[in-house]
């Protein structure tokens, strides 16, 4: 997966992920309306309103970008239904070949951890048959109970294919009462970046590793020195736009071969109507917003790296 | 909530949670035969089998215990309808007057533990109307991202008298790769430990606080040092029996009130009809089997304490 996330980023020449995080503040009116018509207003019609409200942006998008990142968070929310509007959008952007980045932030003990991995990276199996209760083609993993906790999802990702990020350093102002504190010299999150490198040494695709990183598009300084101690990694790094990061702090995040690195924006683009640069779009036209925002995105990260 | 679960501790005299964990392995064959039959071998299928094992362990147990731990993963390993499985028996717990603790490890930056947070703690609100998706009592929490990743789940817990554990020290074997690391002369889980303090100080009951702490059985004497720096703090003590924990080792997790710990056992109860001590219960009736395995260990840690 690792392979084709980078044949994705080559061909459409965008190292960017779409958030698809659908608070319901963000969702037109005139959408909800008709879910909670349909619906009622109910976790139910919620669910409907942020699933018509990611096809409408990924039928926008879809041909501009390599993949999507849905954040459970966004969708657990709302419970049950919430969650199978989750699995409906896992599903939709891989019917448009998207890469589907699970912003799931998972990591538990061995045996837990082998529950999550698979269900949203691997198959289950009931009586005799094999099931994909998630699908994502990556996922992100917090690493705070060490190899025991990311192990498990480094195994299904060999025997399926797929991908994991890794929580090193995170775009949050608070990211760094823990992953800054120095350990013999050094931050934590450096120790935690060694660790991915060394995870992902046995997980090579054609020229990257299926074992990434996150690392936060607000801490450039950082991104550096991990780009060097983690030369394989794939750096999803969320934070730009909304949270602050731009272009021109992005590229010490990547590789010489302008590859390496892949810039999340969520509401950036998903709510890109809202914001006044697009607002000439208006709310029934959310879905060109985003499309003219992600176009503005790949011209603000290329033309940095052209730059540098 | 913290209140109520000391309460339940006191009036059972059991410092104990049962982990209501269920993998396929562990349900009697002729439940799942029963659910396949209704479902066919389906992840409907999966979710009714642990709906009806779970069912029987509650009814069998209830009376003896204070709460109840589901760890998500072994629901959400089976999709949407596991995820309903899991929701289903929230409710079903909580209609036995069990405290409910969702061992969900979740924990993000600010916006996206707020979400976490409402979903599984809290409320959301879709259009004029207020929903419980998830509805648990207590949620666990990774502190990886620090202060932000924490606070939503506070707001929440203030506003809906809930509580959290936060990660401290994790009982599986790799957990000190990171948490362990010495940072002035300290490992990593002290601090977190006395960052649990600091969170916790705002927010007490009447004699503990509803931030508390995980800290793994597995490492006792760890457990008595985190015990003196966050003598407020409930502390959730997984790893008992099947990962090796034991009453002896457990006083220190303990205040001298013999309060301030509630001991997790998930597999040594639930699939107890599967050991040897407990086999003359057989497959059918493996919720007796529970039952005496809740009461042994209930004697187990009883008896460690009052011979401190």
């Amino acid at each position: 997966m690792i392979n084709k996330l980078v044949a994705r980023i080559k061909k459409t020449g965008a190292p960017i992920v779409v958030g698809l995080d659908p608070m319901l503040s963000y969702i037109p009116q005139y959408i909800q309306d008709k879910a909670f018509k349909e619906y009622g207003e109910t976790l139910e019609g919620a669910a409907e309103a942020i699933w018509q409200f990611n096809k409408e942006i990924v039928d926008k998008t879809h041909d501009l970008i390599p993949a999507v990142k849905p954040q459970i968070a966004m969708y657990e929310q709302f419970g049950v239904p919430g969650v199978a509007a989750f699995r409906k959008t896992v599903d939709y952007c891989k019917s448009k070949d998207l890469v589907v980045i699970g912003d799931i932030k998972r990591g538990d003990i061995g045996s837990t951890s082998e529950a999550y991995a698979a269900g949203h990276l691997g198959k289950v199996t009931v009586g005799g048959k094999e099931y994909i209760p998630f699908g994502e083609d990556f996922a992100t993993v917090n690493p705070y109970l060490g190899s025991d906790g990311v192990n498990p999802f480094i195994k299904v990702c060999r025997e399926e294919k797929k991908g994991i990020f890794v929580l090193v350093k995170t775009s949050n102002p608070s990211s760094g009462e823990f992953q800054d504190r120095e350990i013999d010299g050094r931050p934590l999150y450096e120790l935690v970046g060694e660790k991915v490198a060394e995870w992902g040494a046995d997980c090579m695709g054609d020229e990257y590793s299926y074992v990434g990183a996150v690392v936060g598009a607000t801490y450039p300084e950082m991104g550096k020195i991990l780009r060097r101690i983690m030369p394989k990694a794939y750096i999803l790094v969320p934070g730009y736009g909304a949270q602050g990061g731009r272009g021109k702090d992005l590229v010490h995040f990547f590789n010489e071969d302008g590859l390496g690195a892949i810039v999340n924006s969520s509401r950036g683009i998903i709510a890109a109507y809202r914001q006044e640069a697009y607002s000439k779009y208006g709310e029934k036209n959310f879905g060109d917003a985003s499309r003219a925002a992600v176009e503005d995105m790949i011209d603000d990260i290329s033309g940095a790296l052209e730059g540098r």
